[in-house]
């Protein structure tokens, strides 16, 4: 992210819909439109957001636009133990005679996503679809371009179940414009992307986005229907850890004026952590706190 | 655990009823039963169990025993980080002038837990009860003798949320008896328990033990209403999310009888982290996956 | 690195002489030049360089062109337990009522270096000198625009103190020209740069670049009159010493011809690290074997 | 280490001339006498060592007494990146046909020691003798048994090979009499001990013990002729580091009585480190700092 020009022009407040490519540039009739890992939609031109401020970005809809999907075979080996890697090689070395992607297919009524591939058609469940965006962050600071493939303070590569219909995510604003992509849409995806990929699809997407003008936060936040969230992107995961909790801690001191040691009984007793990737270069951890725990104090608002 | 005579002796199939301590040793009448940090109650031998034997324990009753409560006050510093210290760095050094543990009372409909000490009581929502066991465990391999405030292959201080009723966990046997040990109840925790404690309490508790004749594993198993699932006790945090990754692809290819490719599959897209504490000599990662998406196969059970 | 026109043309076999400007940009005559953090020397146009070749850089000289230093004022609470730093808090605070930096003069003999600064000029001893470069490398893969206060593959913020006369280093090139960049100079530093900063001082450093036609490598390795190096800059400290472990495995099997046993009895029994950096955001760990233990094989040449 | 009674005892002062057993419990004439990993010498009673006290092994003389050595065959696999294992994937699942250990045999002269099998025989070059102890260690705190293949605040498996002669290590005493053991004697080995072995083999070994009475120190600490230096046992290597940077700093401001700008400065110029190991369940590293840059200030010594 960051070293483009500004695609799109969006104002606060405004709902935009697009589509996104699959993680291999891939469109909604499966024809290849780009090159390269995770091309993303972008970048949208947030008007009038500048550094310092944060943006919100709202996701209403977000669905398939074509029933086919992929990932890869097996699980990455640096999420194995060398015991286990040892009994099962080809965990490590592959599986030779094989391609490289299995295909899995939507089902028409759109509700779960199966192998096609046989014979694991047979013996791997329907799994549940889940649609998500693997992909979604601001340029960086400092006039960094940076991959698509790893994460950080401006988002990026989080591959976090969580960024879904009905959640509302925040990014620090480092340049002018904010300029914001996203893309790498998933079907399906297990916690911490263990198998380096979700199922990939390219996606219909709608989303609201909207300027908090003055409001510095530190790392990604988030709400939905039950949760407040923060999202902390680096290795190894402690660190990840240590940034959305820390990032969390932040929040509820300074902006629900919590003191030291309320903010401190409250999550100690409160937050719950979802792992987001452990596969990229950057990890992904999220700290949650119920909002049924939370007291009833205004949320980050437009200043 | 480790390096005591049985207490108890149990047979598979029967029922346990026993209290425990709270993690400083005392009871429901908050009298001081007993030093140190941690004192489980056991060892309970467990008839027949061997090494190379699993032992199944269902969690059927778990119930604070008192109303009063205790947790310590501030977040552990080593989970924020250095800049969020700086900021606020009563977290590190701490907060002159006040006792060391915050108490807290249980409502007196069992439902809720809430600071009893002033100014906290009133900025602190009540928290739902959750009661779990921070400890259990069995006897480690080699004739150790370690101490209840870290975990390993045999359990331990675990501290997660999920050793709660309705969950049955499974513990490999490494000593002749197996020496199942457990305490450290907690009537609320946070994932990681990252300020060092839950709400501590003595409690009743309920609890079936079975024996899996000739059944082995690696690292701590269960199951409850929703998941099977896998604990890793390690540091650093990706070593416990190893552990309990392979301890779970282990499971399917061994007791499912999936493929690797299968496995890969189905937990790439499946499963879910849940973290146990990031607090304790070693931490723990718990790996799960949903009961609908696993094939109708048996689960693991006595030969 | 990455993101700038070539500023100079470099043909393999020539020798360069230029000067360094300080971590915070400021020039022999103590003149600010350029803002931000670790401004670099470059990027020199390696010519005939492509994507797949190597280049090597053989420092020839490299000395301090001023005699005055700076460093910050105390060790990086990231590196200290939480039990040190709640003895200690001044560590994770800072101390009031100073200035940031703290001034260090190199002697007039060119030395030694001490703290010009009372009181800390009686109490801490004179260090001898030891120059070396915090900052070189080349320009990331992928086009991307990487800050020069982390590395990664392509070199970077590595501060090893083994980057100093006498030293080939050799990066791999991604991009046409290779680019390469240098910076950030050290009087002294000890290892990790513990305290976030060697004694900074600007340099005169003279260099020769060699293109090394088709020879592929992954990560930056090196040489000096005792020892062959390799790299690896990654978090955590274990990523790092997987990457250098791993490139020094490679360069024995790919260049010596040493057999899979070979290397690796040869490696566990004569291998040293070194730290590079542990304050960064990437680490560097350096994996080192004595060239008197290495097999009289060819080195790693031009093709 | 720990659950043993008292083999030995010695008064401080005293000089111990005693034999270790290689790290199969094979003694100089390739005899088994114990089973096990890293059978140790000892329990030695320390007379009069009390907790809050430490003890000072200076190792006067330590050499093989026996010309056969035997390693493992191959790296440790957890070392080294997915990708290389996945190039080389006998390195995780071993080659088949090949007998477990590596066998060597220590030069007539006694200067060199040199692999056996052919065809490693001419390959592997030969390495120059360098003895050193894999484990030294005292009884753990609070009645812990803790196995001889890891390590911590008592020492134990550090593998450093900077345990050798000429050195003086210094372990807090957690329980009367101390209980000293030791043993795992190495021929050579590589930093790290990324072969999972040194060249194993029994050992002569002669020691003399002193007692400081009432100085209580954190971790491991020693002194050789060129350097004072502080031992950190731990996972992830980070922590391993922190707490060799945190011991180091309290000896420099407890003992040599610098302040903490002083001490940082210091540190910050002139640490070294080095790499015990990286092999074991906890992993060693060594925070040193040259005698030369240490003020003439009285070393720790009896009270």
């Amino acid at each position: 992210m960051g070293g483009h020009e500004p695609a799109f022009e969006v104002h606060s407040g405004e709902i935009v819909e697009t589509t996104t490519l699959d993680a291999h540039g891939y469109d909604e009739n499966d024809r290849s439109i780009c090159e390269g890992q995770n091309p993303l939609t972008g970048p949208f031109f947030i008007n009038e957001a500048k550094p310092g401020d944060c943006i919100g970005v709202r996701i209403i809809d977000l669905s398939p636009n074509r029933s086919s999907c992929w990932t890869r075979r097996l699980l990455a080996p640096h999420l194995l133990t060398p015991e286990l890697l040892s009994r099962f090689p080809e965990l490590l070395i592959g599986i030779p005679g094989e391609g490289k992607h299995v295909d899995w297919a939507i089902a028409p009524d759109g509700r779960t996503v199966r192998v096609v591939e046989e014979p694991y058609r047979e013996s791997v469940p329907s799994i549940d679809l889940a649609p998500m965006l693997g992909c979604i962050g601001v340029a960086p600071p400092e006039g960094q371009a940076i991959v698509t493939t790893t994460a950080g303070a401006h988002g990026g590569n989080m591959d976090y179940v969580g960024i879904a219909p009905g959640s509302t995510l925040y990014f620090p604003v480092f340049v002018p414009g904010a300029h914001l992509y996203l893309g790498d849409g998933h079907a399906t995806q297990g916690h911490g992307e263990i198998g380096g990929t979700g199922t990939e699809v390219s996606m219909d997407v709608r989303f609201e986005v909207r300027l908090l003008k003055g409001h510095r936060i530190g790392w990604p936040r988030g709400e939905n229907p039950t949760h407040f969230f923060t999202i902390g992107n680096a290795r190894p995961l402690e660190n990840a850890l240590q940034h959305a909790t820390s990032e969390m801690f932040a929040w509820l001191v300074d902006d629900y004026r919590l003191g030291i040691v309320d903010a401190s009984l409250l999550m100690a007793q409160s937050v719950e952590y979802e792992v987001g990737n452990v596969f990229d270069p950057a990890y992904t951890m999220v700290c949650k706190i119920p909002r049924r725990h939370l007291p009833d104090h205004p949320l980050p608002r437009e200043v």
